[in-house]
């Protein structure tokens, strides 16, 4: 197992930077440099959280592990041209929300480096590097399309909870537990913005519902465009249970879903913070 | 304007300990009576939030204004039997989550008294008196289907923020900004359960959006029955949005719904705690 001594993190938003932050409270001694917008970078240097801001050639040539944590378009285009600059066996790993379209794409463009896909199911309202902090992956899962075992070190000294999953396996779960939540929040706000009055009594449940729906779209579009068939099947699916919820409303049937649904809800939160 | 004296509370659960906490907390000098179950009335009185446990009928004689605080189909019980026991001109409110087939129920049974339906869109996970926190209602919306003055003046003082609107109109409501919202949390967390492994991946957009699906049902079965008609509505018109969302989601005019939602989404936190 080589040690890594210097890590590249290209895109120092709240996933890069939170991740920096987390392997420098987890222990690692090497450098860390940053490629990003002068703005961020500048912010990174800033917080300490990066020892450095290059060009990606220059920084893809002095590192070890490369980390993408930048939105998916950008980290299709940064595999399309990193691969002559990494060293031989250089870790190429990414932070994006997808996993398919990315692994099909470093299968094709990543010859010298070695690409594992990742994904931390992490993230909170605000964005940006400001946001960043160590603790962002505490309890989270993060997925991993295959194994390393360095890689894999430092997620779980970031307390992260390791998952392995295949890229279409991944893209399948979380069409139906991040993509569907989010959509349904964004539906839910549509729905209430068209009835004059909704503020004025809207408890804890809207407020719950719609925080999602301040995602930013930008970083949706992106998702949807690289996860349309599996986000179609989640909501085909979603729709018809809640069909099947609104012909049985006043059955004693629905005793049974609220059970389920219960039981599910608290599985969730088994073990979690 | 009567001042209250006595105030009776039947139904000790979150609402009805928490809105005796909550005025005592604004200085209500009077009498609290409460009319429960043995095991509430007894952790009610440890806790100090009544000053004595009554039969309903001995509680009714002797107060100025009793608050119903009990589940719906109970609520619809006590307005049928109590109206022999009140003294004439008693101030009758109640905090059901329905409001016309209660208001409805009152025009009929309510003869002595005077009735004026109420709900405080307030609630948290845990239930019952132990439960009770004399800040629950602060910064939340309190509905009345008509005006009291010592009532609202009692309603601002726990911090609620006073809404008035007819029986129909808040049935209207609530099932979008709370009926709609419970039975999507529902249908999710019953969805996720049918997928293998859900739980490995679910971060915090499941958290969030299966935190009501932890309901009872107990409460629901009532608040279904009552607002059949509002609810299925609201899920005919959710359907549709979500069936549209589905059609259009790798469509540039995705953007358009993000920018409305996400504008819906900060109305409802604006003002709020």
């Amino acid at each position: 197992m080589n040690q890594w001594r210097t890590l590249t993190i290209a895109g120092l938003g709240l996933i890069g930077g939170s991740f920096a932050l987390a392997l420098r409270e987890a222990g690692f001694q090497g450098r860390i440099i940053g490629v990003s917008s002068l703005r961020s970078t500048q912010a990174a240097l800033e917080r300490g959280i990066i020892n450095q801001g290059l060009p990606l050639e220059e920084a893809a040539v002095q590192s070890d592990a490369i980390y993408l944590a930048q939105p998916i378009e950008q980290i299709l285009e940064t595999l399309d041209r990193i691969d002559p600059f990494v060293r031989p066996g250089t870790l190429i790993t990414d932070a994006g929300s997808t996993k398919r379209t990315i692994t099909d794409r470093a299968a094709r463009s990543i010859k010298r480096g070695r690409f594992i896909g990742g994904h931390p199911m992490a993230g909170k309202e605000t964005r940006g590097v400001e946001a960043a902090e160590a603790g962002l992956f505490r309890g989270r899962p993060y997925v991993l399309t295959s194994s390393d075992p360095e890689l894999e070190g430092w997620i779980l000294k970031t307390g992260a909870r390791l998952v392995h999953l295949d890229p279409a396996g991944h893209d399948q779960l979380v069409a139906l537990v991040s993509h569907l939540p989010q959509l349904l929040s964004t539906a839910l706000a549509v729905s209430l913005e068209s009835k004059t009055g909704f503020e004025r009594v809207a408890g804890p449940a809207a407020l719950d519902l719609t925080r999602l729906a301040l995602s930013p779209y930008e970083i949706w579009r992106d998702i949807f465009a690289t996860n349309a068939l599996e986000i179609d099947a989640a909501l085909g699916g979603f729709i018809s249970k809640l069909q099947e919820i609104r012909e049985k409303l006043t059955d004693p049937a629905m005793e049974e879903e609220f059970a389920r649904a219960a039981e599910a809800a608290r599985r969730l939160r088994q073990d979690r913070t």
